[in-house]
């Protein structure tokens, strides 16, 4: 099993990500491949006196990668020798059984698209992103696509259920369609649409509506919503638990008692903290395409790349892309002549 | 002055609005008008031996009232002796200077655009809500009107702008637009119009783009979106908070040590859920209409009402309409032809 890894993407690239794969070498059976820039690959490798000495490690050179501010199509046009572009298409011919990257979301969303290609009868790949909940929660999609239909967000519903199904084991999982309410009149024409279709699929355990406050207690393991409504609850979620954590600390290091009462509570405090950091999942997978494309966070340290390498193995060896391939010949649905590939 | 107040609309109602009411009568100058129940808003106050024996109090007498669960036109239609519709045509007629009901949103809503009217030149009036952040930041629309225009947001940047102003003595308040990333190429058609037209009015004070995840910590004064958006928006950051709350609860009860640990920490922690505590600010004005109508949270008790006396009071003396009514002369949008009332 060999994974590709993006060594050139993410806020600490190329140390964190060169870091994460050594530490994955140990960890797992995989064969690892770095796309980046050797050099700096090797020297990081020296500045932590460890050894790149191993079989199962091989380097792609290239220095070209791309950047945060690049365009979703840079991937494919001004940059194809992006350390992204070349991770994607050897992905595509072959080379690697899965690509992580912690770069440019909207250029690994549309160059996997466009590379990797999505499984015949899927109108669109979709991030899907576990919330920091009581249990984990699917969100899908959380940011990819901005406008999607209801027989996209169906199929983001069964894809989301196999994956919860085969990456964390959730028997029958509940999918809940984020709504401005729980009852079955709310939303939009999309909403509405999407209800109908997700109540008459019997392949899939849906649970009706789910308004976004019930969300942070884990009403449903698969939270299925457009990437513009998905990124607004996803990032709120975020910023509050990241505020409120601040704020506690404000009061933790008051005075004196105040740190000193803090002690009793530190483990807890830091559990709590870590229970509403994404990088403890490891990464997003993108769902839909016929290749396993894991997004790391953006600030994704060493562990959280050791932690996408663990979930690529386990996406590979579950045979997540076979079910959704059985699941959408079961459930054709016309692929319109709008849906392109690149948004 | 005469306040006009729903006594039968919110979880609590008739009790919660009786004794804010009363209170408020203590507090303040103004007069006020009980809609509701006349035998059971005397019972209330015999119960908790308060005497209804002011001449600044009245009552209007109806049996009937809107409950949670009836569709927002019922206001109107079936309805129209309930307190929300009786309070609602009373402030039409002027026999009342604002409205303040705890009830149900969608109701109160439509049943203000159709009986109170909006103001000339106004398109949508919208719930505007302060989020509990760093710094109150008004969110319009909350969730009034689920799919809007460019030319509505504007309007809702506007009328956000001014209550600001007003109400929170806000100079010149920061109007950001949530989105999906802060880049002016970010979000739908909706988002890509609206901050073109926010970025060409130099009556307001537009500071771009505003991701969800910046919201806590109160980058703008006047946080705009539709109705659908600000449902999730709100309602994430609620359920978060209260998620997060519980959990820091649940570690300092856990024994006996961590019990008393909390105790130096116990009045900050108290503050910084109130902080997160809608009630504080009192109520939702809707924005956009003829006269002043405040929706109070559906929990609020007599506290939270009474605060929304004093909010309706400032919203008054303040001369929030007249500014609007100024702002939409100096601006007016053409009123297309699908712009109606009841949404």
């Amino acid at each position: 099993m060999k994974i590709i890894i993006d060594a050139m993407g993410g806020d600490f690239a190329p140390e964190q990500p060169v870091l994460g794969a050594l530490e994955a070498l140990k960890e797992y059976d995989a064969e690892i491949i770095l796309v980046g820039d050797e050099t700096k690959i090797r020297e990081i490798a020296e500045h932590h006196q460890l050894s790149m000495d191993n079989e199962r490690l091989s380097i792609v050179h290239t220095e070209e990668f791309i950047t945060m501010e690049d365009a979703p199509l840079s991937v494919i046009r001004q940059k194809h020798g992006s350390s992204m572009s070349i991770g994607l298409r050897m992905l595509a011919e072959g080379k690697g059984d899965a690509f992580i990257s912690a770069g440019n979301t909207g250029a690994l969303h549309a160059g996997s698209s466009l590379i990797v290609r999505r499984i015949k009868g899927i109108k669109r790949s979709a991030i899907a992103s576990v919330l920091p909940c009581a249990n984990p929660t699917l969100l899908i999609d959380s940011g990819a696509n901005i406008e999607v239909d209801a027989a996209q967000l169906h199929q983001f519903a069964v894809m989301g259920s196999i994956y919860m199904n085969k990456q964390f084991g959730v028997e029958d999982p509940r999918v809940g369609l984020l709504n401005n309410g729980t009852e079955s009149t709310k939303g939009t024409k999309l909403q509405l649409e999407a209800y109908d279709r997700l109540t008459g699929d019997d392949t899939i355990n849906f649970v009706g509506n789910v308004e976004a406050k019930q969300v942070p207690y884990g009403v449903c393991d698969v939270l299925v919503t457009d990437g513009f409504t998905g990124n607004i609850l996803l990032k709120s979620i975020e910023g509050t638990a990241s505020y409120l954590m601040k704020q506690i600390k404000g009061l933790y290091t008051r005075n004196a008692l105040t740190k000193l009462s803090a002690l009793p509570l530190k483990d807890g405090i830091k559990q709590l903290k870590s229970s509403f950091d994404a990088s403890e999942y490891g990464g997003a997978p993108l769902l839909g395409l016929s290749k396993p494309v894991i997004k790391a966070h953006g600030s994704s340290d060493a562990t959280a790349i050791k932690n996408a390498v663990r979930q690529a193995i386990r996406f590979i060896n579950t045979e997540i892309i076979v079910e959704i391939v059985l699941q959408t010949v079961k459930t054709p649905e016309p692929v319109s002549a709008e849906t392109t590939a690149a948004e």
